[in-house]
């Protein structure tokens, strides 16, 4: 254990792929293991920037992420990619699936591409996406993007897993504005919006003038220098405003680890990463053969109008007692 | 405790009234209690027809609920009320907080109305609802109409326990068709277009339309017959067309009775309530003082980084295991 925990601890990737896939294990013995390895790479105490994504199928997020990491590559960082996707075992792939995504960026050395478990359960998956992210840190990455399609509550998971939250929309008419969500926006640091190259140049430089204008009816959040949130335009083929993308995130988390929100949210985060382990592991009880095994029965029972459903819970809880 | 179940099944109101403030209640001996009454009613095998009934502030729910109400009460049914709001506890009162929103209906003896629990989790909320909808059955109530204002999963939780599921609208410029989101749409027996009356009588036929033009661009379901779901207009005030859609409600669920889907949906239901109750039950561990205490301090541990979530998660569930 310990020295898959020091391959690790030099960088190596092998080995953080492998403990990756350990803490995706859901076995009893693996699950003890992950967690020795994880208190015992806490102890380096390792920090990087965590940097959540969110971008709809289309905006050109993968092309984003490899212009993007290829740019803090050059810079001598060292950067890992993770996905979110609690849709990836019904659409029969994850969304980083192949990593011909990413083609460039998955060859460099200073580069990790992880795709997303294939779990159905969001709460399943943000709880190894949450692992890996904490052995990424440990490996000495710089900067950890977490990417999500942003189906359904993934956002939201992605964003407290995150220092900083980009969203990343496309050039759009005015009124599909309306189609990011208000509770979206309001998680958002900076919203890039991408393509702001050849024929969409124009559409691109007006769409990121609505979003600003959009942003500064937000409310401004304590955690924020002035001029944030704020919304820019990028072209990631064109690698226009990749850089400044770049230098305004280093500002704003400059400023955050300088007054305290750096230290407060990872503090929070934490809290709740405690919170939701507790529960989940609460409701793994039920995640045996004969747990389930008594869940059909009772549930078929219940199904039939033989046994109500509160008369079948209270059964089966006598049942997990006595076990 | 027969007693009151006897009065229930007698039809009496405040036994009714009793009984669902027991439900309510967190206390384990309450708890039993109503889990003994609960399947001590179950065998009275009644039934109810259970209409879900979604609508946002402004669309007139509550004159349509008094309006629709009076309409059955005049046709010698029995009528309940039961609402689902989680977020009544933060607006500081419930949704039907106070009965002068259905003045006539809460003054006639066959209408029984009961506002939203205050608990700010839907999950609370639901288990109540669920088992209030049970024991107006017991009660012998024709219909229960389950409100819901629809903020965030709402609308999901009250479809789930009904068997006809309502969406009352107003009427409303073309573009604003697409406020309503597709997995709503698709949740929907019957779009009710209100205020068809006065001034806004032509727009909500145009509406109406509309709408019914965005059903049957949705996929026919095995369980409707020919024509649903369908969109037709009311006027609560003018009490227009709600005959009429009663009408459809009872062709509906007649058609759903004989061809089986009104059992099936029925199983399915209870079955999932099975599920969210051994669910609750194993989560409700927290849920004590000594639980609370402990997951304050293990927290604070975290937040302060002396502890890593996964090895606090590993001590609280031991201090679980141990009590």
């Amino acid at each position: 254990m310990d020295s898959l925990g020091d391959k690790i601890l030099n960088g190596d990737r092998r080995a953080l792929a492998r403990a990756i896939t350990l803490v995706e294990s859901g076995r009893a013995d693996h699950r003890a293991q992950a967690s020795e390895l994880l208190a015992h790479l806490a102890k380096a105490g390792r920090q990087s920037l965590r940097v959540g994504l969110s971008g709809t199928p289309g905006v050109g997020k993968s092309t984003f992420i490899e212009s993007f990491g290829m740019m803090l590559i050059e810079q001598g960082l060292r950067v890992a990619v993770l996905a979110v996707d609690p849709s990836s075992t019904r659409s029969g792939g994850s969304i980083l699936g192949d990593k011909t995504r990413m083609e460039r960026l998955s060859r460099e050395k200073n580069a990790f591409i992880r795709p997303s478990p294939s779990q159905s359960h969001l709460g399943g998956v943000a709880r190894r996406t949450r692992e890996a992210i904490a052995l990424c840190e440990a490996a000495g990455f710089d900067v950890v993007l977490i990417e999500t399609v942003g189906v359904g509550q993934s956002e939201t998971v992605v964003s407290e897993m995150s220092d900083l939250f980009l969203l990343l929309l496309a050039p759009a008419g005015g009124d599909e504005l309306q189609g990011v969500k208000r509770g979206i926006m309001e998680m958002a640091d900076m919203i890039l919006v991408n393509k702001a190259d050849g024929d969409l140049k124009a559409t691109a430089t007006r769409t990121c003038a609505d979003y600003a204008g959009a942003l500064r009816l937000l409310r401004k959040r304590p955690q924020d220098p002035e001029g944030f949130p704020k919304a820019m335009t990028v072209s990631a083929v064109e690698k226009h405003g990749l850089d400044q993308a770049w230098d305004e995130m280093t500002t704003l988390s400059g400023w955050r680890r300088e007054n305290g929100h750096w230290d407060g949210n990872r503090a929070a985060q934490a809290r709740f990463w405690f919170d939701q382990e507790v529960r989940y592991a609460l409701l793994s009880r039920l995640d045996t053969p004969t747990a389930r095994a008594e869940m059909d029965r009772l549930g078929a029972a219940v199904g039939a109008g033989n046994l109500s459903p509160t008369a079948a819970a209270d059964r089966m809880l006598s049942i997990l007692a006595t076990h």
